[in-house]
């Protein structure tokens, strides 16, 4: 599985990934997960987002029954130039684990489901888990369609385009009925695990986290007869705020970053119009992230800056018990929380049982083509996703 | 002229113009060149660069005679959402300056011509005076063509697309024979005639001026969870860059600006890998331009950023003879030196005896939609351009 994804959305000039939402590696990604369900004769269903669960048993009688299913899987896009582990490792050991189960003979008393989640780095509109936050309406349908691409088309028009049929977006109650558990495996986007000399881990909660669209406004003049004081530089304003998001962030101990800036109207000899730069801030603790913001903010609005919430996520604890029942079946494991975002996150909001798996990074680097986990821990991942599954959708074996 | 130049590269979204070397817009407005010179009966030619002249009577025979022609004009191309008089009222004024001089009888005793230099502005591969620059052999060929725009397209591969002819492109000494006297009508780009209320001025000189590339780099990981400490920020490095060239620039009284920025991989959760800012430096004395440029190279060095210089166009005087013999044609129009780079500038540089003539520019706003001159101002303009080509031209009436 992992040879055939290998050079799918692999941009040859940087090394890494660009896997972004509805384009044609998007659909060549949909196409291999079809194909990978259908050669195991799991039942493939898209959900009202689009997002894809295959099922092995009969997801609906399970909830007619008061059982519903298991669920495992991830995500297969990408950040730009991101790594080829965060998402698809979720996703294809999803599918490995199966096998494992199928090889040990072991028959399912819950239906088992994988799903491939779509959108969920949110690369291409800008907000992070979009194919979870339709469905269980933490993101309106509307807000969704009318999101826009760098080159101005919207996601409405976006997902017609590779086929979809965007006026069905929306909460889907149906799919999510059907989930009795949902564990996502996932590499780790730390160290947590390499120092503690551990395989795996288990998350226990996501950090709260939230994203600031800051446009800062400018006077567009020529930069070879305009008075410095005469100026009013947009580029200069995001410089100050930027400098100004990673001093708070010090301060207060949480994790502040402009990783995307927009410069209007961008010409060398140009003072721009308009400088517009993204902050991601996050934390353990909620109201430090908060000042965090507040305090970009206040910079920010020294040069007439607009910040507006794109996305605000509460701390997200997973399934105290199923964290637990988890911690019991992998042997050594620990409890990790994280600051990254996550469908599981979006999930558990939506107050589904929930729960992750980490797979050791050795150098915490993710979101880069430098992002990695050894095939042994991946393995050892698989394995304990297959034991996880076993125990959830068990209890009888062959 | 001006109604039919008006919705040309106009975008409806800025109001700005985009018209851009060897784009679609480009070829529209240099078949619009070709039209009005052909409706003039002008002989039009290109030369080795693609630059289009138009001559009325024949300046091989004047080159031949040892008293080449007299030439006026500008260029057409724009920065992105740039105003519609930066360029344009040049090559306009030079048309509409003929016309008055035909209606008045005036037969010239020297052949004049009517130039449209391409890529002035630099905005799609980031050097500008590029047409000018080529044929006195101040940019080499090979640079040239190796140029990149945004997309990647190289300009020879732009050039080729347009239907032009890239293994061509050279110094054009016997373009260069035919311009005896070279006088650019430009749009003012600060308030200098404003503030002395006149409508037109004289061009003595043009500052020193430069462009340099900085590239940042860092570490491409994830921003929800590399600690502070483990980072290496490209965004950070640029933006204590950017504040430091505005330091530097208020200390040495000099003008500098990073108006166009590229991040990498530029994803709102990517704890960016390169961010790369464009410096244009300019001042009236070269010392302290250099000094600007030294010192922002200090603290770019910090962050191992990698600086560049792309262009240096030292101070460029004008023909003294002939901006005295301007000054004393126009009618109490100052002599003003000016910070912007023209390809009257490369011309001066390049030997060719040469000068500017201003059009007052109310709010001195220029690279943008609100570039503006009025009507009258720019009949003052032609009047004075007219008399100018009429004294050079001459000295027999009808």
């Amino acid at each position: 599985m992992w040879a055939d994804l290998e050079s799918v959305g692999l941009d040859a000039g940087t090394g890494g990934y660009r896997r972004f939402a509805w384009t044609r590696t998007d659909h060549d990604l949909r196409e291999w997960f079809g194909g990978e369900c259908a050669a195991r004769g799991l039942d493939l269903t898209t959900d009202l987002m689009g997002n894809q669960w295959a099922w092995w048993g009969d997801p609906d009688a399970a909830v007619a029954a008061g059982d519903p299913g298991v669920v495992v899987g991830s995500h297969l896009d990408s950040v730009p130039d991101g790594g080829a582990f965060d998402g698809p490792l979720g996703v294809v050991s999803a599918l490995a684990a199966l096998d494992a189960l199928r090889e040990r003979g072991f028959r399912p008393q819950r239906p088992i489901g994988v799903v491939n989640f779509g959108d969920e780095e949110g690369a291409r509109f800008g907000v992070a888990c979009a194919g979870s936050r339709v469905i269980t309406g933490a993101m309106s349908p509307d807000r969704a369609r009318g999101l826009k691409d760098r080159d101005g088309v919207t996601m409405a028009e976006a997902i017609e385009r590779a086929g979809g049929t965007p006026h069905h977006l929306g909460r889907d109650d149906a799919t999510l009925a059907r989930v009795g558990a949902f564990v996502e495996l996932h590499v780790e986007q730390g160290r947590v695990l390499d120092h503690l000399g551990q395989a795996v881990g288990i998350g226990s909660d996501i950090w709260p986290h939230g994203r600031w669209r800051i446009d800062v406004p400018g006077e567009a003049n020529h930069a070879g007869t305009t008075a410095l004081d005469a100026r009013e530089d947009a580029v200069l304003g995001l410089a100050a705020t930027v400098i100004a998001a990673r001093r708070a962030a010090e301060e207060h101990g949480c994790l502040a970053t402009v990783g995307k800036v927009d410069v209007v109207p961008g010409g060398v000899n140009a003072i721009a119009s308009c400088a517009t730069g993204w902050l991601d801030a996050r934390g353990r603790d909620p109201e430090a992230v908060r000042r965090v913001v507040t305090e970009v903010s206040q910079v920010a609005g020294e040069f007439d800056a607009l910040v507006t919430e794109e996305s605000w996520t509460p701390s997200t604890d997973f399934d105290p018990a199923l964290v637990a029942r988890l911690a019991g079946l992998v042997d050594g494991a620990p409890v990790i929380g994280t600051g990254a975002g996550h469908d599981a996150g979006i999930l558990a909001n939506a107050g589904l049982s929930t729960a992750m798996l980490f797979v050791r990074n050795p150098t915490g680097v993710s979101h880069s083509p430098d992002e990695w986990a050894s095939a042994d821990d991946c393995l050892t991942g698989v394995a304990a996703l297959a034991d996880v599954v076993a125990d959830l959708a068990g209890p009888t074996a062959a």
